[in-house]
């Protein structure tokens, strides 16, 4: 069981990879590659345990081909939930096989609530779990959480991220158009509210720093505006950023950059669909149907490619 | 299929069963009377099937005293999530047995995401799900979701309360310890900010209004002040509340009648510890451990009681 603090797992294993890319699996049986839906046992979408089979083939031949070029990958538990607890089971189950892998895990089940019940939540989502008709469950290794309740909706899962050696994303500042409605409300100091989320957000850090100087408790940071990434790096110096949607939501790299340090550490880019479907990109169309893992290969390591180039052009 | 509009149908349940109150069910193994953790099968504490089955066994009996009594049930998944996917298949056999039993259910899930996320979330946690292995499976009636990340987190799951007749309560105002931390951080126009989300609620539960004159895009109240909970009241005409934590967090019934209209409409006041573990309590000491379902039953009667008093005496 690993009990080294999580800030200081994830910037070994990007050091490691070299590339702070994370790989998004949120897979969507309509989208899945004909090679496997056309398989018996993963051919009938009114079958909830036809299209939960699929979809772990799907991801477990994707970790297969990540697992040496990505430190990580960002399971997004809602794909699972929608087929009720046999997803929640494929959930469950991916979580082990990346974790075997050699891959850091972290769960995007943004879990919120207070007192008791979070700590079921961080029981759920974020611990180890022994039972001895299940097994034992590795939980993953850090998961994605709302800040609304304020401390008491966060300290649950710390407490459990202290003890596990475990970490947390706390939704900062998301970069879908309506974020702004709540996130940038102006405070009465004139600042918004995301950068008085990210005052707690650096309080409620101090306590899991890493020997890295980072703390496990991250911060989930869309690419919305340069000036907001250069501004929140400054006000979160020891934060880990989980920057989600490059590719598919069109956040820009050349910004992203100025959240990382010299060593490469700040941040990690997560890539989802731009990356899984790339089979269905025309610019990976010379890759046949039977060969759509290698398409999302090759676009891994054209985003690696993209990644570096862009923090190598607006390093400081 | 109920289509007919979540706000009627709960105004509806409120008439019929002449009191507010509706009863959460957060069941936890270890506070289970032994009368049902010593059955085979329930027993062991190492085996998630059998805290599970206990857990249902549980709410089931309870779910048959309260049928008559109360309108709605809130259960709460975390408390079922915690047992990993034999958790969430007992969460879905609660929602239909309590359903069955013509109880409506609100679904305390507490989700939160944008775009095609958070319309995997809707179908996961609120719309009703017919898969050919699965069977059908009945939604809960309504929900709880966080407005973290305004209107695009919210009209994935509106969108799926119109089409199927069910409805969302959107947390606004909790009544943790911590949750001033960011719930009243104050605004440049000196209100705090659950002002500014009471605004954006407003809004979004306009295209949802039932003939009772209520939306069934409800909001989370805690009843933190008299003066919050007049002033939200005032703020959202048409919004019903959900009350939550009446006992075991310690609210105040008085403070909430401000909320109610002359029809006793305007919100529903939640009570889960203080009523499902009343065997526990000295005051219902009397009951002995195998009639812990009478003591149940006779703390709901003193709750609707202690409500019915307590906005008869606060009626305008």
């Amino acid at each position: 069981m690993a009990t080294a603090n999580f800030a200081d797992r994830l910037l070994a294993a990007i050091d490691q990879r070299q590339t702070p890319l994370i790989l998004g699996l949120d897979p969507v049986y309509e989208k899945l590659p004909t090679a496997i839906t056309s398989r018996p046992g993963m051919n009938d979408s009114t079958r909830a345990a036809d299209c939960v089979s699929a979809m772990v083939e799907f991801c477990r031949q994707i970790i297969a081909v990540a697992a040496t070029h990505v430190p990580a990958v960002k399971i997004n538990s809602a794909y699972f939930e929608r087929y009720q607890w046999m997803g929640w089971q494929a959930y469950g189950r991916l979580v082990q096989e990346a974790r075997t892998a050699g891959l850091l895990v972290i769960g995007d089940v943004k879990r919120a609530d207070i007192g008791h019940t979070a700590e079921q939540y961080a029981a759920a989502t974020l611990a180890d779990s022994d039972f001895s008709d299940l097994g034992h469950l590795g939980g993953p290794d850090a998961i994605t959480i709302n800040p609304y309740f304020g401390l008491d909706g966060i300290k649950p899962f710390t407490d459990t991220a202290r003890k596990m050696g475990k970490g947390v994303f706390i939704l900062l500042r998301t970069s879908n158009p309506s974020a702004g409605e709540i996130q940038e409300i102006p405070a009465a100091d004139k600042r918004p509210l995301y950068q008085h989320v990210a005052d707690l957000i650096d309080s409620w850090g101090q306590g899991l720093m890493g020997a890295c100087g980072f703390s496990s408790v991250g911060a989930v940071v869309g690419a919305t505006t340069r000036d907001s990434l250069i501004h929140l790096r400054r006000a979160l110096p020891h934060t880990l950023f989980l920057i989600p949607g490059i590719g598919a939501q069109g956040g820009n790299l050349q910004d992203c950059a100025h959240v990382f340090d010299r060593a490469g550490h700040g941040a990690v880019i997560s890539a989802s669909r731009s990356i899984i479907f790339a089979y269905q990109d025309k610019k990976y169309a010379h890759f046949s149907d039977q060969q759509w893992s290698q398409a999302v290969l090759q676009s891994i390591l054209d985003t690696r490619s993209e990644i570096a180039a862009a923090l190598g052009e607006s390093s400081p």
